[in-house]
């Protein structure tokens, strides 16, 4: 029954002031959430995504991206279920001929009924698109809410000369459980094993804690709004120890001798990660949570390269197919991602929002939980998916 | 938990003068339904069947059908799960031995425990039970309810001379959206490469849609309720128009030049269509949306046509299986299949009742879910299926 | 949603005295459960259980067994998932390091936070366990609760000449159904092609209900808490008769002349049987249902022979091998495992406690019922989980 409330309201009254981050099980709306790179569609081409819980089509048409709401108005059914396209820029309903306008959503013509007069007065929900640095973005949330993209991703990810690749997997939990494994400093010590430390020039503590001054909020009204925190700054945990004895110790790679002193790992709405100088030193890391629906999320993985040269984009691409992509968002990003399935369970009935047990630098979770209940423009609701 | 509601409160408050068809998820109680054929039955024959979310057991004896809940009174479990009949009209409970007579329902032993007081004071629930024209129909409903079998079928479904040939398949969507996917006038659409239209004598328009005069109400108190339709008194659309140009036309037969103004469609209750003229002149197709459950119909699918002799008999046979049973019931009706599997998901949370969007054809929808509402005898309830 | 009552409310304001046995779907907390058979557990092993819904770790450190809930208490997730145990008596959660004592459930260090101030102040659920005629027993429940072994297992089990043999596994019904089928005088209706009748000394009727004074309560405050049923005291039934015929007799063995006279079955908290002379006679059943969550149960199958030598050791362990496992806890009670599984639908959702149809025999079962509610130290409910 939909009547359900999305999120327990006996957990939602238990949290302070983070509240609005446990409500947005489904994400955050009014904001830009990439959905795919722009080179897996083609002129003309069809997909469906789902976002927020909701099923769209994109469809490109002479260059441009559109979305659309993937549900007929008469009668509730996937456009996508045999997509009719008797023009380039509109869609027919296969069941009774409803026809939307990519553009618009206006609804042009009922072909079966074409003195309706409910042509030209309906409209289907489209959503802006904008394509950046080979992503497809979609603003998910209403007309008079729309901002601009700059401030939705991280501060620099936009730069003119950076090149950007990646891919991206569905993975089996909701979208915060993904953000907070990113941004979690002390999540390291599942990497330990990495076959990604034999190409790094630095080495991993099995932990490191945050000392005062390393956190810093970014609230800047016409900006993105984050946490960042600044690994140069904490006390990193080489040997962990158990009743007086060493048992584990971090990986160290005998080709370096430095640490990971100069990394800085930032989160930002909404639910996008940046890691600087990783997967090694001249690159960075922006990594997606995109919401799907309560259990799932989209995991968006780019790498990003400030490249002055048709070499230099070469070189880059090389690495990142021969290196980056297989020991770093495969290999090392796979441990993240089973990780987070293996918690979903925990907060699935939203009591481990309430019941889970952090630690002194988990805080910087806490920021992050509070900042996005702050910033965040609108909870997408079980009524949105309507 | 059973407590939940089986229709969302919320809806049933929001639609008006339909609000029984709303709440019918389960079923109108109190109407005979088909639930096999006759030549599916034989002697001695005990074969498990769903209607209205009740299990039954049909057994014929003697050449009678009899309906028995398939479940022991004494701790609920299926007696089909181990059929022990030891004496022709009886069934024994396989677990303890409750013993229960098929023509009655009357509890007429406990094999281990025959002094019990329960003995001939217990009755399991039993339905009566019809054939006619080839199909077992059962009266799903109280005692004190039972009406003619006569005023559940359309007109002249049982007609002396009639032969009636068909076949049944599990379709994945509650049955109301069988039937209206059924009556639904514009849903022709969807039929456009059917290759049934080879075997026609007619043609098919993309969309028509009812003049003033061509919905008719049938409502005689001793008799079928029924919505009749008349194609004759239609507007037929042959083109489809998009921004000033024809995108499609309806399919037509080199072979012939009449269009399908002789047919009328009509629904009737508890959900029956009989569709005149129809996969050709001369036949008519009945077919039934059985409801199982909240969420699957049995789609009974029949054509009838009078016939004088064993010749005509013959004739229809053959070409039954030729032709309409394989460009009928399985090609054409094919596509209504998924069409109403894929409008489940917008309806099974009963939003879509009042999410929909209907336009000025569906008046005629709205008619038979209005008298549907008024004629329906009972609507069946969880409590029903304890 | 965990608001959701385990059980229906409704349903259990419909239940007399034993209102406490229909609230138990989880099983009955503060008691001793068996969860695996001594050998399958050697020095060092870890493995996962599950008890009244909660997931345990169980691992045998220098020879004695211990269980801690298989949950972090940091973010939830399963210790088992990737079990780091860096010494022998601790074990160290793979996602962020905290690291617990198996004998204290202590928080000992976290691996990455080598200061925080949870470290020794903080404690894993811990439950106590023992080891008992080669049986592995966890006392589900509060450390304030623990009550002696002796006193949730039949008298006599814990004999020191007694040989315990058996197998376990899991059965897809609520425990009390098994309880309640195993404990039931009339179900025998259902072994009556039993090939273990060939091994009997003694004949099965189909069934047998118990005279005035047959069944006895032991409700001593220092003991076991049971119902026993003494099958010498009951009036059995050899024939079946429908409408005047003989259609169903019981199986008589041609080597053997004796009834099942001597076999008496008793039934305890939490939830095991005893049934003595049997499968044959110098032999006792004792069977556990042991609740793994609202649905299923592990069905832990032992039967007990007192032996004074090492030759009856081995005799007894040669014919279990070749006569009891397959013909009695396979053949015998596979017939019990499918009857429960099917008789579980109706008891799903509580209702069945209420529409079931008892009859005159089933009065043992009601005394069960009761006593289990006056006596049940504790219901598991589903905060218990959290």
């Amino acid at each position: 029954m939909n009547e359900e409330p999305l999120v327990n309201p006996e957990v939602v009254g238990m949290v302070g002031d983070w509240k609005g981050y446990v409500e947005a099980k489904l994400g955050f709306r009014n904001h830009w959430y990439p959905v795919r790179f722009s080179k897996e569609l083609g002129e003309g081409q069809l997909e469906v995504v789902q976002l927020l819980g909701e099923k769209l089509l994109i469809k490109r048409i002479e260059g441009k991206v559109y979305a659309m709401r993937d549900r007929c108005l008469h009668r509730g059914v996937p456009l996508s279920r045999k997509p009719d396209c008797y023009t380039k820029d509109t869609i027919t309903c296969w069941y009774h001929g409803y026809t939307y306008r990519f553009q618009t959503g206006e609804l042009v013509n009922i072909l079966a009924v074409p003195d309706s007069r409910l042509i030209g007065r309906r409209k289907i929900v489209t959503y802006p698109v904008e394509e950046a640095q080979g992503l497809i973005f979609v603003f998910l949330g209403d007309e008079d809410q729309v901002h601009p993209l700059k401030n939705d991703v991280p501060p620099g990810f936009l730069d003119e000369n950076r090149m950007v690749l990646g891919k991206h997997r569905v993975v089996n939990s909701n979208w915060r459980l993904g953000a907070e494994n990113g941004f979690d400093a002390l999540h390291i010590f599942i990497h330990k094993d990495t076959t990604l430390r034999h190409y790094r020039t630095f080495n991993f503590p099995i932990g490191h804690t945050p000392k005062p001054g390393a956190v810093q909020l970014v609230e800047d009204a016409d900006g993105p709004k984050g946490v960042m925190d600044d690994f140069a700054q904490h006390d990193a945990v080489w040997d962990g120890v158990i009743d007086g004895e060493v048992v584990v110790s971090g990986p160290r790679s005998e080709k370096v001798s430095g640490t990971s002193a100069s990394v800085g790992t930032s989160v930002w709405l909404p639910g996008v990660l940046m890691v600087e100088s990783f997967p090694t030193v001249g690159l960075t890391q922006y990594e997606w949570y995109v919401p799907l629906d309560e259990s799932t999320h989209l995991y968006v993985q780019t790498i990003g390269k400030p490249v002055e040269s048709e070499a230099d984009r070469i070189t880059f691409a090389n690495d990142f197919e021969a290196i980056w992509k297989p020991h770093g968002l495969d290999g090392f990003n796979g441990d993240d991602i089973w990780a987070r399935e293996v918690t979903e369970p925990f907060y699935a009935d939203d009591f481990g929002w309430v019941d889970e047990m952090l630690c002194e630098p988990d805080e910087t979770i806490l920021q992050w939980r509070r900042l996005a209940s702050r910033h965040g423009r609108g909870i997408q609701q079980k009524s949105d998916l309507r």
